[in-house]
């Protein structure tokens, strides 16, 4: 199997409902992928290594998700200079802006490509990492581009099923 | 001159102080870079085309920058699959938390890499896109660590800066 | 059949429940209207090309709902100079704040009329489309006049149905 | 002089500064207008008057603009059924998500259409107001027409001179 | 029957599972009162009507309960000088902090006594009347004691209950 | 002198800009009042005791108003069965919203009569104390009427100049 | 039994599926602890008196938990120079964010160490007494260092269990 | 010198002004501590060996301020047992609610003691840090006591003075 080009870590097993938007679509894309849990909290010493040592393994971009003070993007950015991309994860309280602030108001110096909270962040996430692979992979580009075209024509079809009723 | 490698777009002039921090980054880094004002709003057609033929023209990544009801980022994303990253711009009444979501929030389907609010965010998005282009320029991911790297000395000697007195 | 006087449009399919509040009104004013689907990101030219090309057929107002990043609204009033009306949608992980903020807080320059977060804005935009229609059809004036006549002795019986049993 | 097309009120002359930019756009459309200070809470009949009576008087649309708890459109809205169009006004001490909240959150039945926060907003409700009465005009049309390309050639422009030292 | 004392109104009838709570306790404490459906903006004369005549006929108290951009109390307000007691109601898509912003941010000149958002404010609504008119009513102010007297041993009995189990 | 009806507390020093308009209205209606700093955190029995004997030195009605954590009122209000008016004080890091929530979402059974945040509120809490002892006090009951009427009269009045160079 | 080393108090019997997580982690430490129900507002001599004795009965750290406008850590860290831990506990309309603002924006001179809103927090708290009573105490410092590794060892067997089924 | 029993860490140089109040109060009761600056994302593993190694250095508590996406609280606390006080540092576009929400919002396992945003906030960590150091050492509880009577005092001199006037 070849080597993961994208690393997907989850705070806890609870994300995976969430975070697994992400693999659906790496998979889609063929793009081979590890999915880890790793806590930025409980095992920070393991997340270090997990983010210090991805490169090394041949991964290009760290895809992070987590909950309420969700560091675990942040402290994965601090430890490699592969892209990260961040997902904020809902359903506390506060519905995911703890998770989105905590992503996303990175200082600076350490970047973290923060995405939508819940599963629509998750699924964009893995497009995200698809679209940087792709400037150096023609084959993604192209798939890339007819996924595109392939949402537009969905939401032509929804919009003609909508009027269909009306024509007659 | 080189083609640009990242096209900064932002919506008005007034964003320039914001945005001129990405610009101060790329250049650091040697990375061409290309600054153009357009508006999601009031020049949409002209946005279309720069994100559209932004590929074409050799960009590799693109980034936006706009406040308030912040599209021009999702915009140019929905134009392009280049990757997009977003600056959030604050200043108005709601400081910036308008342009984040407006940001952020994006659909499934269309990722935007947003950033921090205002000037952190600015320059993390530079960061950021020299970390996505440094996957295929070995000399690119070489300064990155070196940049890494002097940013942790800046921490120690601000550190020992503190402790200075202390030691007498 | 009648040009559609209104054109609503939404992101999605899955805005049909709250949008079909705006049909609902028109339909019970008898103002012709047209019900579309189409994305500011996932279709945006022909996104585009709807919203510039409905004043030549005969479109006076538009209304456009969306949810999250809602950029519809937005990018629906760039291309056109009819009024538009915005209705954000809720459901999503901020409960509608983020396309509240994305559809109202639009720059000087390219207004969207703002309507309340969910039904009871998409059933007022329907009313707003009708009252601005109403300006140049008397006839329309006169429904709207009895229509808000309505609603007040509908206040006024379930005032009466209270209070009926404290009576005897 | 012309009767007034729009009216716009505003509930205390230390909202000038932010509705005088709604005048500002009128003046340049050459659109004859009222400005009115008159309060929801301090002077709530001659306000239901005021709005009452407006289109008994040829006024077609009508600009509230308040602050805090700004109750004022959301009351003018319920004595007449003109367009009303609302403006939040800031600068307290929540910055106006106070006057949004108040303003837009209207329930079914009573639409203000609601502008972004503060300057931008008070200018946008003019424009809005243009569009609507351009429905029946057709060379406020053409004027609508013209102030949108000139924004665009303006961000164009702006686009150049950024880009001007670059040329040589 | 003796006159109401205190007047409860509320924008709409399903405000009733929540204004209820106010009803309970005044009848608790034996103050006469009366509840009514009537709006801000569907029925605003009415409205008016309510409240301007409301001390002549020997109203001592208002609680008004409103939603969304709730402007009933301060509508109230604007039309008697009595003290109105304004009521937040939630279940929107903003959970009611429309509610209370537009309630509490009552500008300078005409005050609003705002509650809790939800069944909450409303009981306390009612307590707020009491403890009000208490002032003028020892046999009142003797029943607020036992009922705040009664509050504190529940309190009590709560806890004993809770550790009941330890004590063997 | 006459014994104070209000008893105006403030948890520092500090609040006085603020409380200082309670003070103003209260002179102004010639109702005797007093001013006292005692804080719920740093003085808390001190508080307890202003709180407990306030009704047996005659006082009618409390004012407090705190910033932060503003817990002054409700500690007041657990301590008397008198009417207690909650002015929550901003100026801080969250401009006031914390002093808001921790002054109004009071838990059933001990109401907060709470006003909006800064001056504004001080200046609502001491009309709202007028409007309380006015039910018992003809003369202050005219003086309220008569200054509601002043208010609107002002409003007319600034009407009219902003109106006055268009007569010409 | 061993006097209680930690006092748990909370302001109703409702908050007890919450505060109960802090009595949970304080049993599998073997720390004697003292469960309370006691409100700041409906019985606050008896609060007061629950906090001003509790160093004197033994106590070395006080968590307090409550919900809405929820003072009653502070009222407690008024009564004491114990160290007071605060839970905010959601479930209201603001989810908890009133009860996070009253708890955490205490003003200087009156620490309250916050956790986070609700379970997680309440769990936190438990763990931060151990914390603080282990600096005194090497066994319990002891249990605390293999808890700590307990939960890096299980998020270390979520992982091996989601990658299990990839290893054949 | 003795050796330090609190540590205090803070992200940046920028965030000396605000954690220069828990200096002072240390100062003040004669808590010997260290001040140092490392960042969770520039220098992630200086931080985690600071954190590490502080319990073997003899530190008994650790303070850590940051402001933005503040994960410095939560990086310290993760690597180390000893109670971790967090101070969420404002100033930037958000005001600090984001690193408010950062620092509160841990996830259940690894507390952290969060405080007011800014510098009440920064004392009151200090503070809190002397009362758990005061639950082994008798000078420094009895410290405690003479600095809370002082704070009641001062309040107490404070209201005199606000008075003063008054009495002739």
């Amino acid at each position: 199997m070849n080597p993961p080009q994208v690393l997907i870590v989850m705070g806890s097993d609870s994300d995976l409902p969430v975070m697994g938007e992400a693999a659906k679509v790496l998979t889609e894309f063929d793009v081979p992928f590890e999915m880890r849990i790793s806590s930025a909290h409980r095992s920070p010493r393991r997340t270090g290594l997990l983010a210090s040592e991805a490169e090394d393994r041949g991964v290009k971009v760290v895809i992070a998700g987590a909950g309420m003070a969700a560091h675990l993007a942040g402290v994965v950015a601090a430890e490699t200079t592969l892209p990260v991309i961040g997902v904020p994860i809902g359903g506390g309280a506060l519905n995911g802006v703890d998770a989105l602030y905590s992503t996303v108001q990175m200082p600076g110096g350490i970047p973290v490509a923060t995405m939508a909270i819940g599963r629509a962040g998750a699924k964009n996430a893995a497009i995200l990492a698809v679209q940087i692979l792709a400037l150096a992979d023609v084959s993604l580009a192209a798939k890339l581009k007819s996924y595109r075209a392939q949402m537009a024509q969905e939401v032509d079809e929804k919009d003609k099923q909508l009027n269909a009723g009306n024509a007659c």
